[in-house]
């Protein structure tokens, strides 16, 4: 039986200084957080198109997060409110599509930082403004492009996070249409600088604390079967270089938030079942 | 445990004569439709300005539907796609604002006659179309200006709808603000008819099969504070003439898909309690 719990989610905005904007995201409270205890928190990175706000009215995970004790902060998926040419042209570049990376490309590296903004400055700001978050207890998942970023986030920081999912990710974009695309126009042609925000490369280096991919994709997903997700490179990658990865195969699941919402219970037990050990 | 299933929602789109325009309707089949039994189905109607979409994408009601093995159908709030001079000019009244009611006045008389095409058009074409609807066990819900919708239609048609529930209804529609503006417009200012569109004064004269009404109201809910909704009236009115009705009152709770997310489970419990018994 579920008890029965509050699901809003506080709407935060601050000006940032990594990418020189006013940034949003979205925070989950559980009712455990009126209480004297540390709570965990998991980030969730959106995927292409989305806002802060796609995953916290369609989602459903407020119940799993409130039945868990589980803080949870949605961010952004790029910049907002400035202008650089050609950032509107298309839906998987620019506005809505920052890839969770650090442009260093003209004239998106003034601003389309979203791994530093992410993983250093929204993740500081977020133990900072709000004490009631254990810094030892944090996790990560994303969907899509966010589900990329979630694995990215992690593996180049060994440590920052402690678990790690993904639902539908975009797993080795050097070898994808979406990848190819992002990394040409914010990182340019340096296959190397690609390999440093690829999850299938960054595995294959991976010395950090143990660590276990959870990754779900669905099989009916027409960008799966489309190759722009690729998990069956990461999987391979993983298990060249021993690291634990379960893929989530499931059965004519597509690419929507239909099919987050069938399984986010399931992603926040995995999270929970460590996190709170 | 919640076991798995398919939470996709077909969109159906039909030529409907009564409002002279095409129509568009989601329908949510459980997987226990694939069996060879006869289902219930519930009708949720939704509230001001949202089409067929909103209660699909945000309410998460497909977990309790697939449990329950119940089918779910959303029709949208107004005819779409037609233009009648004003039908825009306000978010309260026209477009995504039919009240599930039959003009009477010009120019909306032609096209405004949500209150046939819901229990009567789309009702039989349910039945007729979807051989696995079991036509004994048919219930209906709503949102706001739709639970306005389910009360009205199931004490205008005895036995119609063998269960009904609202979240945060419009209850008194003659006395509220909301109810005002749309009985002028679509009904003038012949306050008989108007009764006959309003749950308050329509239980009065019920007298069909034994019927209970389920009540939800958020007590934070600033329209309900703002005396649009007046649930009390609705119950002073059944208790006077002994039609049982719960009424629960939800602390802090506000008029959103979050709340109707969080308490979307009991309404389904309530109506496969009568359904499925």
């Amino acid at each position: 039986m579920v008890t029965h719990f509050r699901v809003t989610c506080g709407l935060e905005r601050f000006r940032v200084t990594t990418s020189k904007c006013k940034m949003n995201f979205s925070i989950y409270m559980p009712p455990q957080a009126e209480g004297d205890v540390k709570l965990p928190v998991i980030f969730f990175l959106s995927g292409l198109t989305c806002s802060e706000q796609n995953f916290i009215t369609k989602s459903g995970f407020q119940r799993y997060a409130a039945e868990h004790g589980i803080i949870v902060v949605g961010p952004d998926t790029s910049p907002r409110g400035i202008k650089i040419q050609g950032d509107d042209d298309s839906w998987d570049f620019g506005v809505g599509a920052g890839f969770y990376l650090d442009a260093t490309k003209e004239p998106w590296s003034t601003y389309y930082r979203m791994g530093s903004y992410v993983n250093k400055e929204l993740y500081e700001l977020i133990l900072s403004a709000f004490p009631v978050v254990d810094p030892d207890r944090i996790g990560i998942m994303g969907h899509s492009m966010g589900g990329h970023g979630a694995l990215v986030s992690t593996l180049r920081n060994p440590g920052l996070y402690k678990t790690v999912s993904a639902f539908a990710p975009i797993c080795n974009p050097s070898k994808c249409p979406w990848g190819e695309k992002a990394f040409t126009g914010y990182l340019g042609d340096n296959k190397s600088e690609w390999a440093s925000w690829d999850a299938t490369e960054l595995v294959k280096k991976y010395n950090g604390p143990p660590l276990t991919l959870l990754l779900d994709q669905g099989a009916g997903d027409t960008f799966y079967t489309a190759k722009q997700l690729l998990p069956e490179n990461l999987v391979e990658a993983c298990r060249s270089v021993g690291v634990p990865v379960i893929l989530n195969l499931r059965e004519d699941y597509d690419h929507s938030y239909y099919y987050i919402s069938t399984f986010i219970g399931e992603h926040f037990d995995f999270h929970a079942k460590i996190l709170k050990s």
